[in-house]
């Protein structure tokens, strides 16, 4: 029997801008809930339960009836996303799709491993590094390593605010050398009702710029939010 | 017997700022004289011969302690770029630097087709849009693809400042349905006497970034330059 979905929205197509795929034209499904709470959590809406009642529970084949008519039929890529889409049953979706020419991708913090990891295109476990409030669990990490298995494209995205976040992304790399590396530069401001700090955004990413270059950290790859740059900190119609 | 290579500037590491490469920390190599004349070159200085004083002619080994020394004796990603890098003899400094365990990018528009191209790890391929005021000779082009070969991972990426250029890239598109394709939001105030026009240059990334997602032009892949957003026009120390 499949289970329904908690969905927190569903849009696009637009720009993903973040991490292995950044730049690059998507449909989003960001499901609703989450184990974490990061203290800088950009989606709270999708995380906080006092928004429960924006969230509605959709069948798979739904889900992807949605994603066709945002798509226009074109077969694309579609990223899934939340909250923590690792909570909810999305194995279904992703076979549904991939039969009619989509892929998927994936963005997960690395807290809950599931088998129907294998089937993505493309995974980002982006572990949550200490601005976060949030410890990792490295053990649980690798599961959802290993859960992907190695026809999925794996890689490592890590937000990076301050010193102590740059020294947990060394460890991180260390922990996993086969995976690519994506260091993103934080956003400090993430209130979705006033605008994005761009000045100090771009701070950031100057700053970590140069101190990856500095350290001659050939792994790591640097990166900003593009969505941000481009629209603030407006949620997507 | 050896030829000197026209050098303009070598500097770094600092970051890839566009294409395929974005984020990764790289040491330049500029060399110096170009077979075009873009409207919008933010390199003059290494295309306009007013400024040929500050060009030097240096051997390969020479190029290569200088990319040592910078890099610090730790074997990293050099990016060949100019001017017209194709205009020079590089065969010799990609095969010294390879043989130490560096790996070589290089940016060219295309307009010259060298033999060394296959040596390259990498090899970006700007064909210039209409905005540039200079026309796209599309048969040399395909001989630098051909020149290249199946080793080197081979990428287009294209300028994009208006509609006219927009279009070309999707003719770009269509004639070399291999090659991955970049969009690059086009930075209009080049001078690096001057600050760089960063609520310009978003306004265009989020122009292309809508116009690519609105067409579901799955293939694109819509970029800003980095460098600019991080530090405006200024010239890299």
């Amino acid at each position: 029997m499949s289970k329904p979905i908690n969905i927190c929205e569903i849009f696009g197509p637009t720009i993903q801008g973040e991490g292995a795929q950044i730049g690059r034209p998507t449909v989003f499904v960001r499901t609703a809930g989450c184990d974490y709470r990061c203290s800088w959590c950009d989606t709270l809406y999708a995380v906080d339960t006092a928004h429960a009642n924006d969230w509605r529970k959709v069948m798979a084949a739904d889900v992807m009836a949605e994603i066709e008519q945002l798509s226009q039929n074109t077969p694309m890529s579609v990223t899934l996303s939340g909250g923590n889409p690792a909570m909810q049953p999305l194995g279904e979706l992703i076979e549904l799709g991939q039969e009619k020419g989509y892929d998927f991708s994936m963005e997960t913090q690395g807290s809950l491993a599931r088998d129907w990891f294998s089937k993505l295109d493309n995974l980002t476990l982006s572990p949550k590094p200490p601005s976060s409030g949030i410890e990792t669990d490295w053990s649980l990490f690798k599961d959802c390593v290993e859960a992907a298995g190695s026809k999925t494209n794996i890689s490592l995205k890590i937000v990076i605010f301050d010193e102590a976040d740059y020294k947990y992304a060394q460890l991180a790399a260390k922990l996993f050398p086969q995976l690519p590396l994506y260091l993103q530069a934080g956003n400090h401001m993430v209130d979705d009702q006033s605008d994005a700090d761009i000045d100090g955004v771009l701070e950031r990413l100057r700053w970590l710029a140069e101190k990856v270059a500095q350290d001659r950290w050939q792994k790591a790859c640097v990166l900003p939010q593009l969505h941000v740059l481009a629209w603030g900190n407006k949620r997507a119609a």
